[in-house]
C-alpha cells in the first residue's frame, strides 16, 4: 500500500497522504468518490520510491484516488513546473525529505472537481495552488484537505497560476522586507529561479548566469543573491554592492550549500547587510489569510502586466523523461510545465 | 619645516597641525605663548618620517610649541595608550594614512594648561580627550583648536580616559545600535582590543583569544567580533550563533583585511544577519554633542564600576621602544599606555 507523507509539510493534515492509493495494490477501507463511478479514471501520477537520479527513479504509476472526506477537496491539476528543489528532493539532497514512496512536485495549478460537505471555501471550477511544499503536484487528479490549498483567480495565465507559490512570494518579499524602496517602482518579470524585477528600478540590473545558479537582483538599495550552485566570491559580486553605502544583500535558496563570502571593510566601511530569506519561515511568521493577501498582490500585479512567468516549455505528463532531462540541463532558460 | 596633517581628519581643522614645529628646524613666524617663557620648555614627541617597522622608524624628537591662537588650547598629555591601529599606521597598512612625518598615537587624555580668550567650553586644569583620530598624542604637549577636543571629567581613572574614545564607544554602540538587549543587563568591563562587558548578560559567554586576534562578545541577541587578525571560520562562531534564531553578528575593526565566511543555511534557516561597525561613520552620522553624551555616559558606566579599564602597563614615554615592542607581540594581553 502506498502511503506518502512528508517530514516537511507544515500546516498540511498528514492524512491527505493517505488518500494516495496504487490502482494495483491493496486499497484502502473506504472506495473514493471517483472510483466509485461507472468505469473508475485511472489516476496518473510521478512517483518515487528510492532517492537517486530523476530519469531512473522516477515512474508514471496509476493511482487510486481516495474517497473525499467532509472537508475535502477533490481536484484536477492543470498544470505543475519542475523546479530545482524538486530534483534536489528526488535526489535526496535536499535538507527535507518526504518518506518514500512519494509524488513529485511541490508546485502547481488545480482546478476543484467536486468538495465535501464541509468545505465553504471552494467551489467546483475555482483554481487552487498548494499552500504549502510537499503536497506532490505531479499528478492527474488528488484529493486534498481544504487547508492544503489556496484559491487563486482564474483569469491569469496558467503557467503563472502554476509557479506563483516559490519564486515570485518569494521574490516580493525580498524586495518588500529588507529595504524602503523608492514609490513608483513597479516589480515587472518573473523568470526561472527567482521573478527578475526588470523594471523595479530604472537603474537596476538584472544578472542571471543560470537558471540553476546565480542570479541577481539589484534594485535600490537592495541586492537579493542566490547561492544555489555557485561559491560567489566577491568578485562576482554586482558593482552597486562594493561602491554603495548602506545596501543590503539577501541570500536565499542556499541548495548547494556553498558559503558566502564577504569583505570586512564592505561590512564596516559601506554599511552592507548581509541577511537571508527563508519563504517557509514567512509563512509560519504569518497567518494564512496574510499568505492569501499576498497571493491576490502578486495577482494584481500579473492582470497588471508588471509580473510575468518565466520562460516556460509545456511538456505533457507522460513526457515527463525529457521534461526531467531539460530541467536538469546546465544553462537551460525555460522552466518545464507539466500539463495535465 | 615639520608640517603633518593626515587624509583621515574628519572635522580636526587643518591649521592644528602646522603647529608641530621642531626645535632644531625652521621656526614659525610665531613664537608659542610656551616657548616665550624664560626657559622653553622642550615638547617630547614620538615621530615617523617613513612608514615601516615602529621599532625603527619611530624615533623621539624634540618639538617647539606652536602659538596658542584665540580658539586654541595648550595642553599637556597625560597618558596616550598604543593601538593595533597606530602600529597599523605606522607600518603603512592602515586604510587612511597621515602625511609624513607624522607624530604617533590617535587616542590618550590631556589636560588643559591654557586656552584662547575665545574658548568658552574650556579652562586650564580640564581633561580632555581627541574628538576623532589623527591628532599625534604621543607627545608631552600640543596646540589644538578647542573643536579638536571634547572635554571629559577628571574623576574617572587615567587609564580608562586615555582609552575612552574608541573602543568603549565601538562597543557600546556595537551592544545598543543593532539588537534590543533586555532591561537590568548592564555593560562592564573594557578589555584590550575592544571592551568586554561581561556583566551584561548572566547567560552571555565573552572570548578573548588574543587582544590582537579575535574577540567574540555575545549579549542577549547579538554576537561581536573582530576579524582584526584572523580569517574567522564557522568553526570558531560561539554556538549561539549557529542555534539561535535572529542573531546579529557584527564585525569590526578588520584590519587583518580577511573576509567574513557565512553559512547561508545560518542566513536562510537561522535568520543570522551580518553587520559591521565604524565608529567614524557613527561620528559623522551624529552631532558633536551626541558624541559627548555617549562619553558622559560611558564615564557613568565607569564611576558606577561597570566599565573598567583593559589591564595595562604604563610605560614612560622614553621607554617607547619597549613599549612598542611589547604591543606586537602575539597574544600580549596588556595594553600599552604611554605616559608624559
Amino acid at each position: 500500500m502506498w502511503v506518502c507523507s512528508t517530514l516537511w509539510r507544515v500546516r498540511t493534515a498528514a492524512r491527505q497522504w493517505r488518500r494516495l492509493l496504487p490502482a494495483s495494490g491493496c486499497h484502502g477501507p473506504a472506495a473514493s468518490s471517483y472510483s466509485a463511478s461507472a468505469e473508475p479514471a485511472r489516476v496518473r501520477a510521478l512517483v518515487y520510491g528510492h532517492h537517486g537520479d530523476p530519469a531512473k527513479v522516477v515512474e508514471l504509476k496509476n493511482l487510486e484516488l481516495a474517497a473525499v472526506g467532509g472537508s475535502d477537496v477533490h481536484v484536477k491539476m492543470l498544470a505543475a513546473p519542475i523546479n530545482p528543489s524538486d530534483i534536489n528532493m528526488i535526489q535526496g539532497n535536499y535538507g527535507l525529505l518526504p518518506e518514500l514512496p512519494a509524488v513529485g512536485g511541490n508546485e502547481g495549478v488545480a482546478q476543484v472537481v467536486a468538495v465535501g460537505s464541509n468545505v465553504t471555501g471552494l467551489k467546483p471550477g475555482d483554481w487552487v495552488i498548494p499552500a504549502n511544499a510537499g503536497l506532490g503536484t505531479w499528478r492527474t487528479e488528488a484529493v486534498f484537505s481544504e487547508e492544503a490549498l489556496i484559491q487563486v483567480p482564474s483569469d491569469i495565465p496558467l503557467q503563472s497560476a502554476a509557479t506563483l507559490g516559490v519564486n515570485p512570494c518569494t521574490a516580493y518579499r525580498m524586495l518588500m522586507d529588507f529595504e524602503q524602496l523608492q514609490p513608483g517602482h513597479a516589480p515587472a518579470t518573473a523568470c526561472s529561479q527567482l521573478c527578475r524585477w526588470e523594471k523595479l528600478h530604472r537603474a537596476a540590473a538584472a544578472v542571471s548566469v543560470s537558471p540553476l545558479g546565480l542570479q541577481v537582483q539589484l534594485a535600490g538599495t537592495l541586492q537579493v543573491f542566490s547561492w544555489d550552485d555557485h561559491q560567489v566570491t566577491e568578485s562576482q559580486w554586482p558593482v552597486q554592492a562594493k561602491t554603495r553605502r548602506g545596501g543590503t544583500m539577501v541570500t536565499y535558496g542556499g541548495m548547494a550549500k556553498q558559503p558566502v563570502i564577504a569583505s570586512v571593510s564592505l561590512l564596516i566601511f559601506k554599511d552592507l547587510k548581509l541577511r537571508g530569506f527563508w519563504l517557509s519561515q514567512w509563512k509560519k511568521d504569518h497567518s494564512p489569510d496574510q499568505f492569501k493577501e499576498l497571493i491576490l498582490t502578486l495577482c494584481d500585479l500579473i492582470r497588471r502586466d508588471q509580473l510575468t512567468a518565466p520562460a516556460c516549455s509545456q511538456v505533457p505528463l507522460q513526457d515527463y523523461q525529457s521534461a526531467l532531462e531539460a530541467s536538469m540541463k546546465p544553462f537551460m532558460s525555460s522552466k518545464q510545465i507539466l500539463t495535465m
